[in-house]
């Protein structure tokens, strides 16, 4: 595939919260609509005062957008908190955060659901009224819903991730609702027409894996020429649990460790320069490595880092 | 019926929006809460940006709680809209206006009925959280809807109201959900103990009217003392369309009107001092009249009015 993904191939990107919203926004600044999907984890979604949250969707949006507050990387930039503070008082247990805009976003999906719309379509209709262009597909209309093994038990993934700030250790995961989902026909055909398919720095586990786990996503995948960009960096996540729990699932705590999780699956492995002594470690798992800067601070270096992607996905070998 | 609702009696108040709320309020400063219960119309309820809004009980709730907008009538005192402003921002049409302390008992009522609550349990929880005292009753759990029929086709009763500011003509009017509705345990409950029964200075039409349609309201009530207080002074509602309403059904637009709806019903009919002349006409309906100042601009004439009610209760004939 020579030059497809900057000139003229299509490109699906897999994300999942912060990292993979990142990318995708970087990708969205050099990829016309048409030439790039982007795909979120639905897994993390949940029912909470009486809204459907869907927080890997609604950063992919918010940072595409570019109405995402950059300092905590979840929710809405220049946001207040009125609904919240007076559910507080009304005895609500407030331990998920959720600001006015953000609560606006959400009635406006509780009430496009209630009304028979599916989530891909209310979806697509929400990145239209936020004027993104570019197709988000949440990657299933089933619900997913992932639970994280604890010693104490079974915790729905935002006990675990927000209410319990991921203290408890994590034994292992299940995909509540798996056996009843299918990725969406619009995903599916996503994938069926992609040139290359970027993994984006991601939590492995929690947001690009209750992807991959879908019927049918690891096969298309397979046969296009595929990338992964490494949430690990000097064997520390930028942001959430995906280092810790890499430790409790006794894998290696290092970009290394995560390419090898995407063995069989993906041909190129993009991993930060402060890792670069573990680029022979990549080629022995027989991925070609990208060694570059990999973090993400602002707009610019977000562009960046989705040009040289982009450029080494042109050089990936095709199938 | 001696003394009785003034010193040891049991009240039952049906009330609609903004006049029932402020004589239910007058009331509840009066009597305890084992020995008043509020029953409030269900037919203004609706669903509406994901929420199901419920105009009448929030009143009656909000001005028990004292936390009441008194310049607007609805909602809540200090309020904001940066939810509304949002949602309108992404496209929503805000015609019905919440304010964000408001979306937050939305929010919890949503996520409690999500749970299996009835509405009855739901709004008992929420007068326990607003610091409500007094029994507070949905008139059913099933929802009644109040359509309205004008020249221009069925409207239901918020759109009607709300977003046409009443000005289509009102050819009659239809509850939907009726066949299927009972009035809650509950509320068979109260009626059944009641020493008394105080039609508030509600609607007579689509705030009283659906009350008193449910199966057994009116055969209970009719087998005890009851009084109505009228909402019309001087050939005018207060607030709201009930002057319009009685017009355009044909029926004569004063205190007499009402009192005339009510025939067969009541024993004692409340007018205000400003209709004075209309008592004679009331008497000839078999009432009892009690003309008095029914204006409640603030807290003391609303206990003011209520304490002469409860006197005036004390000498309606019994059954």
């Amino acid at each position: 595939m020579a030059l497809t993904s900057l000139s003229k191939g299509r490109v699906v990107a897999l994300a999942g919260g912060v990292g993979g919203a990142k990318l995708a926004h970087g990708l969205a600044q050099i990829l016309p609509p048409d030439r790039l999907t982007i795909i979120v984890n639905t897994g993390d979604d949940f029912e909470h005062l009486g809204l459907t949250i869907c927080p890997d969707i609604d950063t992919v949006l918010y940072n595409l957008a570019e109405v995402n507050n950059p300092r905590f990387g979840w929710g809405r930039a220049d946001e207040t908190f009125h609904v919240l503070d007076e559910a507080r008082r009304l005895g609500h247990d407030a331990w998920f955060l959720l600001g006015d805009k953000d609560i606006a976003l959400h009635l406006l999906r509780r009430s496009m659901l209630d009304a028979g719309m599916t989530l891909t379509q209310v979806t697509l209709e929400l990145a239209r009224r936020l004027g993104v262009r570019h197709p988000v597909l949440p990657m299933s209309d089933h619900p997913v819903r992932t639970i994280i093994r604890t010693p104490e038990g079974e915790l729905p993934f935002q006990e675990y991730f927000v209410r319990r700030r991921t203290e408890p250790v994590m034994l292992g995961m299940r995909l509540a609702g798996l056996a009843q989902a299918r990725p969406s026909r619009q995903v599916r055909a996503a994938l069926d027409a992609a040139d290359v398919v970027i993994l984006c720095p991601s939590n492995p586990f929690v947001s690009i894996g209750p992807i991959l786990a879908l019927p049918g996503v690891r096969e298309r995948i397979a046969t296009k020429p595929a990338l992964a960009v490494s949430p690990i960096i000097q064997g520390q996540a930028l942001k959430g649990p995906a280092a810790k729990m890499m430790e409790e699932q006794g894998l290696e705590v290092s970009a290394l460790g995560v390419a090898r999780y995407y063995a069989g699956l993906i041909e190129g492995f993009v991993l930060d320069q402060k890792d670069a002594i573990l680029a022979e470690g990549v080629r022995a798992l027989g991925m070609t490595p990208l060694v570059t800067d990999t973090i993400m601070r602002d707009k610019t270096q977000r562009v960046r880092l989705a040009q040289e992607i982009l450029r080494f996905a042109d050089g990936l070998p095709g199938r």
